[in-house]
C-alpha cells in the first residue's frame, strides 16, 4: 500500500489544503494529513481542535486519515510506514522553502520522496495566516474555508474579543 | 472625484513612500495615505507620531491627505469613498506578497482596484526596517528620510539609550 | 594587505560558512569572520561560544581570524582596515536581502565593496536555523556541521530538555 | 483628460488583456491599446488583423481606443498626449522585465508614469504564446480568448496546415 | 495500474532526467518517458536518436517505457491511459513555467494531475542546453550524462566540426 | 599576482560593465575583460569593434586588459593564469543563470572561483540588449554608454537604415 504524509500546521485548514489532500489520493492509497502538535506562537487553535476541523473537512474521503505528530518529520513518515511527503506549491516564494525542506529531508532520510502538487489557481492566494487575519478583522472568509471552519473562527474571535490579527499581510508591515 | 488609498505602517515614512504618494496624485484627484493604527511588535513610533511625520512630509501637496485606520483595509477604502488601493513595488520579493494582497482584497471587495507603481531606483533599497536599523546604530539615514524624520529618529534613540535594532537586515540573521 | 570581513550570526557555524571563509582567502590576505554580538531572540549560543566554535572550525587556516562586533557593519569594516564585506549566496531568496544590504552599505560607505561567493551546491540547503531545528529534534546534523559543533548542539539540547525548535522550517508554518 | 497607453504585441488578444484594458478605464478617461507594428519572428497575425481582433474585443467600451505604433514607446505616449503606460502583471517572472522597462522608460521620459495592474487569477496562466501553442495543436482555447479570436485562430491554422507551434511551453524545451 | 507520463525534449537525456524517471517509479506502476517529436531549432539529435539514448539509459528499469509523441500533451496522456504528468523541478526560475504549464494543462484536461519532484541537488545545475554547450566546446560532460550519451555527443561534434554551441549560457549573452 | 577574468559579449559595453571592471581591480591585480568571439545571431558589432570600444572605455585603468576568447571559459581562465571569473549581478532573474554558470564551471574546474559583484543601482536597468533596442529606435542612450559607444551606435544605425531592434524588451512580446 502506497502511503503519503501531508504535514502542516493547519491553523486552520482551508480549501487549498483540502484540494491537495484529495488530489493526493490519486497517487497514494492512503494520505495521512499530519498536524504538527507543538505549540508555536501565533497559533489560533489547539492541536486537538485543528485535528477535529480537518477530520470534519475530509469526512467524505475514507482514504484520507488525520493525525498529529511531533519530532522530526522524516521519523514520523517512517514510523507510519509511508514513503513520501506531500506538499502543495502555492506561489514562487514557497519554492525556496520547499526546496530547502526537500533537500534537507532527503539528506536525513534518502528513502523518503517529496512529492509536490501545484495548488489550484482558485486557491492560490489562500494561506492560513490570511484566513486568520481576515477573520480576526470580521472579514468574510467563506470563500477560503468550509462552513464549519468559518463557524469555529467566528466563535473564536467572538470569545476572544477584539485583539487584532497576529499578522497584517493585507496591509504589509514591510513598507 | 477619483480617490485612492495608500496604506501602510509608515514607521517611519521614508523618501520611497513620499515618491509613491506624489506620483499617485497624477492618477487620483485625492490620495489618502492611511496609517495602520494597531500596535504591532517592533513599532518605533505611535500612530499619532507616524501621522504627524507624514503630514509634515507631504505638507506641500494639498491633494495628499494623511489618516489613520484600523480593521479590514477594503472596508476603510469603501468608507472613505475611494475605489483603489495604491502600492509601491520595490523589489522582486515584494511581488509575491503584493500579489496575494491584491487577489485577497479583490475577493473581499471586487470593486476595489489595486494599482502598483514601481519605486524609483534611487529608493529601491529603502525600507522602514532598514531606516530603523541604521538609525538605531547611529548610522546616517539622511539620504533615506526627510530632515524632520531624521531628527525624530535621533531624539527617539537618544532617549531610548542603546537598546539595539529590532532587526539586523544589514548583517542578516539568516546565515 | 587586502582584508575582507565575513559577517554573520553563526549560530552555529556550519559547513557552508566554513567553505565560504576558506574560499575567500584566495581573494583576501586576511579574512575576518565577524560574529554579531548583540542578543537576538532565538539565539542558541552566546557570542563567546559562537566565536569559540568558529575558532576551532578554522584553526587550520591561519589567514582566517574570528572576532565579534556590534554597531554598524560598515563602521566595523573601516575600523579593522578592511575594504570589503564577504557574503555567501545560497539560493534565490537570499538575493533580495543581499542586494538591499549591498546597496544600503554602499550608500553608508561607498568605499566598501561587497563581494559575493556562490555557496557550493553540497551546502545549498544548510542554514543555521535548519541546523538548530534538526538538532533540537534529535536529528542527525553531522553532514551539516563539524564534529565539535555537533557535540556542542547535543550538549545544549541535553541540558535544555525538550523545549522544541525555535523554527519549524521542515514542516512549514506558512501553510 | 487623463490618457493612458496599454502597449503590447497582442498576437492575439486574450481575456487577460481585455480585463486589464477595462479595469484601466477606471483610472484613465481614455485607454489607448497600442499594438506594436513591427514584424517580429513568430508573429501569427499581421498588425492590421491584431488591431481588428482587438477592436472587436473592446467594441462595447467606448473609452478604449485601439491603435498601432512603431518606434520608441515613450515617444508614442507623448505624441498621443498620454502621461502613463499601463501594464498587466501576471506572474513573478514578469516582474523583472516590467521593472527594467519601467526604469528605462522613466530615464528616457521622466514625466511618463508606469502603472501596473495585477492580472486576475482567472487569467494568470494565459499568455499569447500559450494561446498560439494550444491553438496550433488543435487544443481548445475558448476559455482564454473571445469567440471571434478563437475563430480567427482556427481559420489561420486550417489554412496553414500542420506546421506546429512556434513555442512548446506546455512541454518545455528547457529540460 | 497507475501510469504517469514524463514529457520533454531530452536533447540529450542527462542524469537529472534519469533520476526523476527512476524516482517516479515509486509513485507510478509505469512511467512513460515521452519525447516530443517535432523538429525545433537548436535540436541536436533526431527524435529517433533521443529515444534510443533514453532507452539505453533506463534499460535496467523495466517499469520505465520510452516513447515519442506529437500534438497536445494532455491528449497524449489520455491516449496512453495515464492520469498524471511528471515534472522535475530544478531551480527557482523553472517554477513559473511549470506553474503556467500545470494550470494550462489542468484547464485543458481537469482529470490530469501534474506531479512535481524536486531534482537532486547533485543535478541541480544540469540542463540539456548546458550539456550541449559544454560538449560542443570540448568540455567534459561525464559528470552530467551517462557514458553512451557522452560518446554520442563526441561523435556528433567530431562529425559536425567546429560550429560552436547553440547557446552560450556559461558566458551569458545577457550582459 | 591575482588575476581575474570578466567574460561577456559586450555588444556594446555599457556603464554597468565599466563599473564592475573598475571595482574588480580592488580585488585583483589584473582584470582581463574577455570578449566572447563567436558570431551569434543578434550581434551588432564585430568582436574587433567590441574589443576596441572596450579598450577606449577602460583606457585610464592600466590594470584592466581587454582580450577576446573562444572555447570553454574555464580553459581560457587557466590559459591566462587567472583563478577567478568575475560577474556583475544585476537583478533577481540574473541569479539563476549565474548560479547555474557558477556550479557548472566549478564542476568543470574546481580551482576556479566565481566572484560576484552587485551592480550599482544607478546601472541596474541597463543591459546591452536594452541599449541596442533604444539606440536602434533613435532613443537617447547617453546615460547608459560612454560617448564613444554612443557615436558608434549612431553610426551603425545610420548606415544600417531603419531595420528595427533585434529585441523589443521595452514593449514586451511576452504578453
Amino acid at each position: 500500500m502506497r502511503k503519503g504524509v501531508y504535514p502542516g500546521t493547519f491553523d486552520p485548514v482551508h480549501y487549498g489544503h483540502i484540494d491537495i489532500a484529495i488530489r493526493a489520493t490519486r497517487l497514494f492509497d492512503e494520505v495521512i494529513v499530519a498536524v504538527y502538535e507543538r505549540s508555536q506562537k501565533n497559533i489560533l487553535f489547539s492541536v486537538e481542535k485543528r485535528v477535529a476541523l480537518l477530520e470534519e473537512a475530509v469526512a467524505d474521503h475514507p482514504r484520507i486519515k488525520v493525525a498529529q505528530f511531533g519530532g522530526l518529520l522524516v521519523d514520523y513518515v517512517k514510523q507510519v510506514g509511508a514513503f513520501a511527503i506531500i506538499r502543495g506549491l502555492r506561489v514562487f516564494s514557497d519554492f525556496e522553502l520547499e526546496f530547502r525542506m526537500a533537500i534537507t529531508n532527503r539528506r536525513l532520510a534518502p528513502d523518503i520522496e517529496v512529492v509536490n502538487l501545484i495548488t489550484d489557481e482558485k486557491h492560490i492566494h489562500i494561506s492560513s495566516s490570511t484566513v486568520r487575519e481576515v477573520a480576526s478583522l470580521g472579514g468574510n472568509v467563506s470563500s477560503m474555508v468550509p462552513p464549519h471552519v468559518n463557524r469555529a473562527l467566528k466563535e473564536h474571535f467572538a470569545r476572544l474579543g477584539d485583539d487584532g490579527p497576529d499578522s497584517v499581510d493585507l496591509i504589509s508591515l514591510r513598507d
